[in-house]
């Protein structure tokens, strides 16, 4: 008797962003996998008897490897366990899903993904900013600004994302957005293109910088910084102070 | 003393994906302005007393005119009203708020908005499907398949939509996706780029349809269908049968 695995998509990171559904698969696990620390209001929701396993990254220590978690998941579910997979985000966006979903196939359990609130929607609602705009963004993408070796990469659609009437949201970018804020103008893209820098979305430390993208390429090549960030840019909405 | 306005997003539909957040608002509102009656079970969450307005389209009769729903919004706010205004999926991906926005802003009321999970995130959940992929789908874009005359936009970015590298995601194509397909196979996307036709997502009628870009177009051109549609193609996981 297999268990199964449920991806759960935690959302940005503020707790009160996660579905209802996240909650009930949290409320019903014996195991929770989890990447990130900075959870623990999230994890919260667990069962007092549920197992909780860090398996990400943490203060500098190496994180485990890919091939260690798709393990822990097939372990505990062989034992017949409700696992949840914790993700940030929505789960389907830049989560990695896919080997974790191989191995899962492989050995015959079953899963379910239960999508989320994707860090980039969170950014943009916290600034008051649509992603889209009916009459100049009608496309949105979203793109990761590292490869599998840390640079920006080598195939990545520059003509797509130097279109200004698109709005982009470049997650996990502020090591190479200088970078590509460069091969962007060089692409056609004006440098006063309006951008947003989203550092914490949803944690308590939360930062929203308005500039645009030739100052924040200028900005991150002086100093890249540390916490997780989000980069949007595009035609973001001008509509003024927020009087609330 | 004005109210608040809070842009709620619903989600694709099922009453689980609302986020907590959402639930707090809509069970603190005075007044919910809704477009869409299917979301029943979500206004469930108004307490006795508020005001359910529906501003949206039914049943073959003409929608409200914008202006119609932002003096609304404006004159229950001047009230001093806790007023809600629910969309569906991510209020920021084509829910048109910076009309709203604007008009509320003009009249110097207060907003938010709370951010929620997209329909496009949603489909590609129920399909067991990743929009991002590690190594073959880095860029994950949203579009909508019609303009403000209900035809393919003119202005679309036809070479990024072509891409066989990114995920693609079309909103409320399925009138038009018989010439989008044509185009995009002009601009070189392989015709049997995997597609995934999702109908009434999150709704209890979904239904998933894997089928390919050529397919999928030569279907939709013979009947295009009434249900509310979104369309998915790119290098979609193709990771097997899932036993749940």
């Amino acid at each position: 008797m297999s268990g199964l695995v449920s991806f759960v998509s935690a959302g940005p990171g503020d707790p009160e962003l996660l579905t209802l559904k996240a909650v009930a698969r949290l409320q019903a696990a014996d195991a929770v996998l989890f990447d990130d620390l900075s959870s623990g209001p999230i994890l919260d929701h667990a069962r007092a008897g549920a197992d909780l396993v860090s398996v990400g990254k943490r203060a500098g220590r190496p994180s485990p490897r890919q091939g260690h978690v798709s393990r822990l998941l097939v372990d505990y579910a062989r034992t017949g366990a409700r696992v949840v997979r914790l993700k940030s985000g929505d789960s389907g966006l830049f989560g990695r899903l896919e080997e974790e979903i191989a191995a899962l196939t492989e050995a015959g359990i079953g899963f379910e993904i239960i999508p989320g609130v994707p860090s980039a929607c969170a950014a943009a609602a916290a600034a008051g900013i649509p992603l889209t705009r009916r009459l100049t963004a009608r496309r949105v993408q979203f793109v990761t600004g590292h490869d599998t070796s840390g640079g920006l990469p080598d195939d990545i659609n520059i003509a797509a994302l130097a279109d200004p009437s698109a709005t982009t949201a470049v997650f996990m970018g502020r090591r190479t957005f200088a970078a590509l804020s460069r091969a962007l103008v060089a692409h056609g893209l004006p440098p006063h293109t309006p951008a947003l820098l989203a550092e914490a979305v949803g944690h308590p430390g939360q930062a929203l910088t308005r500039t645009t993208v030739a100052a924040l390429g200028a900005r991150l090549a002086a100093d890249p910084g540390a916490a997780p960030a989000l980069i949007l840019y595009g035609p973001l909405s001008d509509a003024g102070d927020n009087p609330a």
